[in-house]
């Protein structure tokens, strides 16, 4: 038996506004960062679970006092038990009275929950000896569901229901994990697409995605017309008529707007309309997917939880529904939400890119192919190239997809190293910086 | 000119779990607390804005971290730029994109959000010398308008239609206000129906509420079915056939178990069946109304803002609107829910209780009153007769009806002799409370 022994949180930021990485028509300079949190026990077998929440910058602060209000709930407790049912221990963390209040199930808390419990499940892999993505697809069935918190879920999928999705799926888990291990899962990429880069530099990056093997790639719209009409020209023209554009107006717009804004992107054959209004609005989606028909509307990277994504399928008002990995509670609502998607039909391609969402969100996708949905008909995980340096277990994207993690854990942990350099405000990056911008006529440290 | 000098913050909480008042089915024991703001300026003038986050223990430390967060938009700038533009302000605060990620607009740092802006709605009404509502109330159309951030609203409510409605209502301003003057707003009382309580406490409360003017009372509900049953003929048996009897499930079912456990209830003639199922559902809360009609549903205290309640009066998901003073983005944002019941012409009946809450909403209220639906038909206050010792102004409720604060301000400032008392941990409440429970043998303090 071992117990928890430390949970160590850290507020670290990467400087990526100053290259304009990141930056679209609603959040114009993020700064990627993560509020970071590390499990530790005292078992002897050198194991730890690592999570994260991913912010922009300003606010990180306030995610990791999240996370130590959870501090309580798992230090000090026998990690075998916490680990055993980890439905239990989801629900020790999501159904706590006084702390739901802050939500309830969403926002600040909700993601703090989420980074506690995927560092527990990157815990649980390490000690199972195997990837994330891996454990989750040789749990059975009766596991998989007992993960799942079914409250305000039933009117739309029961317990019965999820299980025989599930047991639905188990012929065939092998030969799917071979093709998996054999040819990756495909992804698509945004790196081309960012509104601060320039028709030349979008035309470039394009070309070289399909040269690398990407037959999708995004680009961010929705701060001008104009400007969205010639630089998805711009693309179209760089990729030719047979890799898909998808566009992404990141919650820009409102209902008749996003209406009368895709009616000029639609000739350039749109892939996808992405985050085309805030995601709360479960109706105002449905009316522009019905407005915009036969483009998919995509939503889902700042959808709070599974009662929202819930609605959003009975409503038919999203075609791609895109989990992100550190924006609801952790792992098991991802199940929950890719129960759903199944349920329903509808394909899932998640969000990515920021910091460590790459190396996250695979997992899920991977089980979802696997053991939930068994098909990749349609999806693909997002790819952005940058920030992966700073994990222990980067991805592996080559030829336009992504390759199984195979080193034990979820993907999360940070290296050690990185977080001491970009702790804000204290480690090393961050105090030249402001030793560089307290200098007399000096400016910010560039990366 | 003046300046912001100060933003201070303070983590506030009052050991109410101890008396099982707040008790209900989704939260137990609540301490009743208060994420507290306190904006001072060198105006000289001794006015200071004061605002808060209601939380129910646990996590308020979230909050106050939260309104830090906050602190660098407001210190250090001109006081009288900030309170003569409050659209403005209200987009400084909400529009951020690095906060906004935290949210979007939801849950810990939209409620922070709102504690700063109701602070400076106190400030600046503190400074015109009269309360809250009156202040609204005898703003024009055409500056009411300019505090409503319109975005994802346009489909339900344009800003055009929005300065309609405050126009049809600008004639009677005057005698609306003199009639609430003369005879209050009416209320209703939850004082009877925590879950905690006995029968005989309940049927003892229940009448002393009638006999004192309310024409409505509201039990908790949804724990057991034979207990609510029992409870609810206990209630109407107490207070005759003529008082309203409203009931509270505090989020407690599923969309099903809702409409079948209403059908139990139904014969005891219920004014309305609150927070039926997750705040979140919206498509939900529109199958129950429909399942559990004629009895209206009601919700709001957790929506977390304007966009859902919007979508919430499309779906007619409820016939009563619950607006909250501290769960969304303050004075801004209930304006703009305000002309949205408005629009769909539907009845809004405040949440409050907790700590302070009765203190702000009646303002809203009283200004929804005077100068935008124009109405009290079907319309109350809830009342809750707990903490209200703690505040500078605490509401005058006598003959079952909100009497309309006199006195310049929101509403919201606290004792400062109570925030040193119950300020968590170190005031000298809570010192008190560690020091006995450390001792050999001894319990928690009692209040």
């Amino acid at each position: 038996m071992s117990t928890v022994i430390a949970v160590e949180t850290s507020d670290v930021r990467f400087p990526t506004s100053r290259k304009l990485d990141g930056s679209d028509a609603m959040n114009p300079d993020p700064d990627y960062s993560a509020a970071y949190v590390r499990v530790v026990t005292d078992g002897g077998d050198g194991h730890e679970g690592h999570g994260f929440v991913f912010t922009i910058g300003r606010g990180n602060e306030v995610e990791t006092a999240a996370i130590k209000a959870l501090v309580p709930y798992v230090l000090g407790r026998n990690a075998e038990e916490l680990l055993a049912d980890m439905g239990a221990t989801w629900k020790l963390l999501a159904h706590d009275s006084q702390l739901r209040w802050l939500g309830p199930e969403k926002g600040v808390i909700h993601m703090a929950i989420g980074a506690v419990v995927n560092a527990l499940w990157d815990l649980k892999a390490k000690r199972a000896g195997v990837p994330l993505w891996q454990l989750l697809a040789t749990m059975t069935p009766e596991e998989l569901v007992d993960l799942v918190d079914f409250r305000y879920l039933s009117d739309a999928l029961t317990r019965g229901e999820a299980l025989d999705i599930l047991r639905a799926a188990v012929p065939g888990r092998e030969e799917r994990t071979a093709a998996l291990l054999a040819g990756g899962y495909p992804g698509y990429t945004t790196t081309p697409g960012w509104l601060g880069y320039s028709d030349e530099k979008l035309a470039r990056l394009a070309r070289e995605a399909v040269a690398a093997g990407f037959r999708q790639i995004k680009l961010k719209v929705g701060a001008d017309l104009a400007d969205d009409v010639r630089r998805v020209r711009t693309a179209r023209a760089a990729v030719g008529p047979d890799i898909k554009i998808a566009v992404d107006a990141n919650q820009r717009w409102d209902v008749a707007e996003a209406i009368e804004w895709m009616k000029h992107l639609a000739p350039f054959d749109i892939a996808w309309i992405e985050e085309p209004t805030s995601p709360d609005d479960i109706l105002g989606h449905a009316a522009i997917a019905r407005g915009v028909a036969p483009i998919p509307v995509a939503t889902g990277e700042h959808v709070q939880n599974r009662v929202v994504f819930k609605q959003m399928l009975q409503a038919q008002a999203l075609q791609v529904l895109q989990i992100d990995a550190a924006r609801v509670a952790g792992v098991n609502e991802n199940v929950a939400i890719l129960l759903l998607a199944a349920k329903f039909g509808v394909r899932v391609c998640p969000h990515a890119g920021g910091v460590g969402l790459c190396e996250a969100v695979q997992h899920l996708s991977m089980f979802d192919f696997v053991a939930v949905s068994g098909t990749l008909k349609g999806r693909m995980i997002e790819f952005v190239d940058h920030l992966h340096e700073h994990f222990v277990t980067p991805i592996d994207v080559h030829d336009g997809s992504y390759f199984p993690p195979v080193a034990p854990g979820a993907g999360s942990e940070m290296h050690a190293a990185s977080i001491a350099e970009f702790t804000f405000p204290d480690g090393r990056f961050w105090r030249a910086d402001a030793q560089a911008q307290a200098a007399p006529g000096a400016g910010k440290v560039l990366v």
